[in-house]
């Protein structure tokens, strides 16, 4: 899918900016990237320095006299577009792009170009005009103006994002507070309910023996220490070591 | 929200970088620059050309001798991670951190910390064991390495969709029966970044006092404690309670 996604950056100014626009392509999976009559040298020292080893990209990168010739083969055309113009256009979050990319790339023949206009003045109208629709992102109303790498980093990030949950390949948890421990990268099988239970009673007796918990007027001691370690969810490793410091403890108190 | 959301960059070498941060930032609705040990001069003519309009960010960026002291205030601290380590650490995306981000700012008094490693090397593994999560951003396999600014731009971008988000479903009620540590529901306010360091330097001094833990052959107990209670985020009663029980030990002992 991504291979069927093209960069268009018109009348570029700085080299460096073409750099940092193909690495930030080239850590997002994309390398179709084409340059409309730019406004310094592609193959500047200063390109190849911010492209850092994205090199390819910019040695590759073809040139071309007009928005039209650039786009020719492509599907969809989206321009980037700081605000809306006189002539209010279909516009869409980076998100809604790439979640709808791919249904625009379903056939095989599909290509999609992204279109980004100049550092100062962005995309003329007639630029804006030959697009689908427009992507806007949402930016500081006071600080709107996005550096051109920068712009394509973030749609590039979120074309990746949408092309990892199409292709089903990230294991991304959702529930950052509990749904971590035990992904695949995990070193230790988790602790299981037995195991958790047999700790809370040891812990408790162990807290009795310090005369840190009194059972006839427990409060709300072994409530809290239970959500906290159940909201650990502990693995085994972390279990033995905690079990490991309460024998410890029990033995010294003996 | 995003005013109590401080980004804090380790061992910064070019200026440039500084700059291109905090542009990135102020495009998002972010101005809480932290520099630790920057490796090069912050003011330097370089950061102010990249800032653009951003360079208020720059002049006040307050630089620190550690991360510690950086973090000292903050209730939460996320390190970006390129990859996983001997040692895997609740690992997050950028789409799920910055979701979850309206809740663990709910409290006013919550601070969260996004910290960045230097160009080459990133994280240290010390540093990245002071966070409660690592926050990968998914990138080409073939090429990961993302330029430091391009990363700050990434994760900054998704803290203001998620912020946006939260503004349009603001007064909605929550569910006590989805509600996560310190949500709105929650009965106590996080613990300190500071609270946690000391009560890890209590736990180490207790448990060598113990013989439990050899400082001469500590393999990864320390280690292993500390992603365990970083990943439970202690709240401040529970804080006080582990305090407690630590205390009362090193009473029976001497």
């Amino acid at each position: 899918m991504l291979d069927r996604l093209r960069i268009v950056l018109i009348g570029t100014s700085h080299p460096g900016n073409i750099g940092g626009a193909a690495r930030a392509m080239r850590n997002m999976g994309l390398d179709d990237l084409a340059l409309v009559t730019p406004r310094c040298d592609p193959q500047d020292r200063e390109a190849y320095s911010r492209a850092s080893g994205a090199n390819a990209i910019v040695e590759s990168a073809s040139v071309f006299e007009s928005l039209e010739s650039a786009v020719e083969a492509c599907t969809l055309v989206v321009g980037a577009s700081a605000r809306s113009r006189t002539l209010p256009w279909p516009m869409i979050t980076p998100r809604a792009l790439a979640e709808s990319l791919p249904e625009s790339l379903a056939q095989p023949s599909s290509r999609v170009a992204l279109v980004f206009g100049r550092e100062d003045t962005g995309l003329t109208n007639a630029e804006l005009q030959r697009c689908h629709r427009h992507v806007h992102i949402p930016t500081n109303p006071e600080f709107s103006s996005l550096n051109l790498a920068a712009a394509v980093q973030v749609i590039a990030y979120e074309c990746r994002q949408a092309f990892l949950a199409h292709e089903e390949i990230t294991a991304q948890a959702t529930d950052p507070e509990t749904a971590q421990p035990f992904g695949v990268a995990w070193d230790n099988p988790p602790a299981t309910h037995a195991d958790m239970e047999r700790f809370f009673d040891h812990l408790e007796k162990t807290l009795i023996a310090l005369e840190f918990h009194d059972p006839d007027n427990p409060r709300q001691l072994m409530a809290r220490l239970r959500r906290l370690f159940m909201r650990a969810h502990l693995d085994s490793m972390e279990m033995n070591i905690l079990r490991g410091i309460l024998g410890t403890i029990d033995k010294r108190l003996r």
